[in-house]
């Protein structure tokens, strides 16, 4: 199998796992617990918090440990807006679901949410959101970089755009950490939120970074872990596994960059020059180094991916997650696509696993497959190629 | 090491850990993919959801995974009172904070909470449930088995209240689940907390039943997943560890009960019989069998969790999740105990994987450390054992 869908899952690294391992064995206990078992627990945990907040330049201290990435985002939305009632959000059109959904929800109790424009290359609108924010405004929430097409935005323009009238600034950086260098510092942000599966670590654990001052209200109330910001007795081993994941990818991260970029290029050069009726969607050069979005004009990209699973190819055609809804992707929609290029959409995400000679028998089965769908097309006159 | 704190989390079973390890390497897929390895994730998640229905005999449908215990409870009760606002929600006076700290923030969010009163023993009080349903009342939340006691509450008899008067009624049974027979047919529950890793399973996950027909509103927002009701990617490995841990604990339900009950029942008399100024608490008879709770008169339980430790002990106060606010046990404020009762106060919670050579060594160890303490109490003359 050749796995391209590291956009929507990674494999855990070999070091992730065996970090892990005690912690599924041998040490048990609750981080609670003030016994040996509990101590034990809780100093790993601490360890982990230590080795994310490395990753991104952030305090420990800085560091909210969650259920996920999801769990990130809702925890920004909810627990900001918690503090002003009624007030503005302003977010953009193409963010995740887990960003959309907790909006709509404020809306309806309320909150008065902009959505910012993009260009045809997923951009954010900076002009919009100037003349957006106010006194108002109580959050301000963009992706780092868009899970779809990949597209970069302008965060550091975003974040001094917010600091310079005191608004709170958060980022969905889920697609962008391990792909990107980020400063929380340098770059300005209040809140950043991060996942773990997205880079080789285990599923179920996620971080919210929150700038040290900036006060927020938890969802999950209990017992009081974290601070009293995210009740719950703790996912050690996952959070041990979470933490080892950030430490890989604080120490590779140029060269993961590169490995990843260069195989992405070969991919996309290939793909553009060798088959016919095929764009590339997003930001030619702002976009993650792992991510390649393509339409196929005259296939439909369901037909396309369940295809490629019949050659051993993993792929999707954007958001995992918006296969629930089985929606048209929104944020091809924003970027102005029509019903036609957003139907013929294929997302190939590589990882720190891809080899070469992956992506040369990728561009084979595609141009096999596309073929093969062309030719059966009712649209084979009109795309001709 | 003897582990006695098996009420704050438990040791993974191995089979469990080898039912998760395949998710935790070449299985990587997100279970919203839909390709192979996402079909895979997905297949294998569902397989743990029929295995957590079945210990508990309910539909898969029912089971809603969660993070945890501690995300059930608070889905219970957001989800259930967002359907009506400013109504009014009984629950007990000894619940787990993952209970009691959502019931404050409903109460400033303009809900009537009505905390039922406990006897000595720590039974809630059903006259006082009576007197208390009305029409007004949204939802009912009473713990199965408290956290700290064992007392076990009459589920059956509060299930029918409730259904007599068509209120929907939670119960958290996150201590009784696999140390009691549970079927949420013939009790009556509407819906139902399980947390993993009380059982044997990893941390971090977790399941809400909801009867078929219960209409709830998500707390986390996003791409959809769990038919909208928990959004984030699935936590697949601990999906498919905490399946194996119910699919365990149900094959093997009486005889861990006994295995549990045997070796609490000698830890009880020995301890009574053997050590002066030792009483036991809670119910005598309706109690978990794995639970043991006394008070040590003269004797402060912080001082007798740290030497028991020291002499490879692992034993709790109470709620391991109360370390955090550092209060005394609500559970024994509400039962009437006095200051010095509480002080004293010393759980032993049995696990599988405990035996009788580790019972009898627990005993010596408390008579040797209780000595100890009490001859260099300030109380000593009063409590001259």
């Amino acid at each position: 199998m050749i796995y391209l869908d590291n956009a929507a899952s990674t494999q855990i690294h070999e070091n992730v796992l065996d970090a892990m391992l005690p912690y599924l064995k041998e040490q048990y206990g609750n981080p609670s617990s003030i016994h040996r078992y509990g101590r034990l627990a809780n100093k790993a945990m601490e360890k982990a918090r230590k080795q994310i907040a490395l990753l991104i330049n952030a305090d420990p201290s800085e560091i909210l440990l969650t259920s996920g990435g999801t769990e990130s985002n809702n925890t920004a939305l909810y627990g900001i807006s918690e503090k002003k009632s009624h007030s503005q959000i302003i977010t953009s059109s193409i963010e995740h679901d887990a960003i959309l959904e907790p909006c709509k929800k404020l809306a309806r109790n309320g909150f008065d949410i902009v959505y910012l424009p993009v260009d045809n290359l997923g951009v954010v609108n900076l002009d919009a959101l100037q003349n957006s924010l106010s006194n108002n405004t109580c959050l301000v929430s963009i992706m780092f970089a868009n899970n779809e097409v990949g597209t970069i935005e302008p965060i550091s323009k975003i974040a001094k755009l917010c600091n310079e009238q005191n608004i709170l600034f958060h980022t969905d950086a889920i697609q962008a950490v391990g792909k990107i260098p980020i400063d929380v510092k340098k770059l300005g942000v209040d809140l950043l939120s991060i996942s773990s599966h997205k880079i080789n670590g285990p599923k179920g654990i996620g971080a919210l970074y929150i700038r040290n001052g900036v006060d927020i209200d938890p969802v999950i109330l209990g017992g009081g872990q974290e601070h009293g910001l995210r009740s719950g007795t703790e996912n050690v081993a996952n959070i041990v596994g979470f933490g080892k994941a950030c430490e890989i990818a604080a120490l590779n991260l140029s060269e993961n960059i590169s490995h990843m970029k260069n195989l992405r290029d070969i991919l996309v050069t290939k793909v553009l020059g060798e088959i016919s009726g095929v764009t590339l969607n997003g930001h030619p050069e702002d976009r993650l180094p792992n991510n390649a979005h393509f339409t196929f004009l005259g296939v439909a990209g369901e037909d396309l991916i369940i295809k490629l699973d019949e050659y051993g190819i993993a792929a999707s055609t954007g958001s995992a997650c918006s296969v629930h809804t089985q929606k048209a992707s929104h944020v091809l929609e924003a970027m102005g696509y029509s019903y036609e290029q957003i139907t013929g959409s294929l997302r190939l995400t590589l990882g720190l696993f891809n080899t070469l000679e992956q992506i040369d028998e990728t561009v084979n089965i595609l141009k096999k497959v596309t073929a093969e769908l062309r030719s059966v097309s009712p649209f084979k006159e009109k795309y001709s190629f």
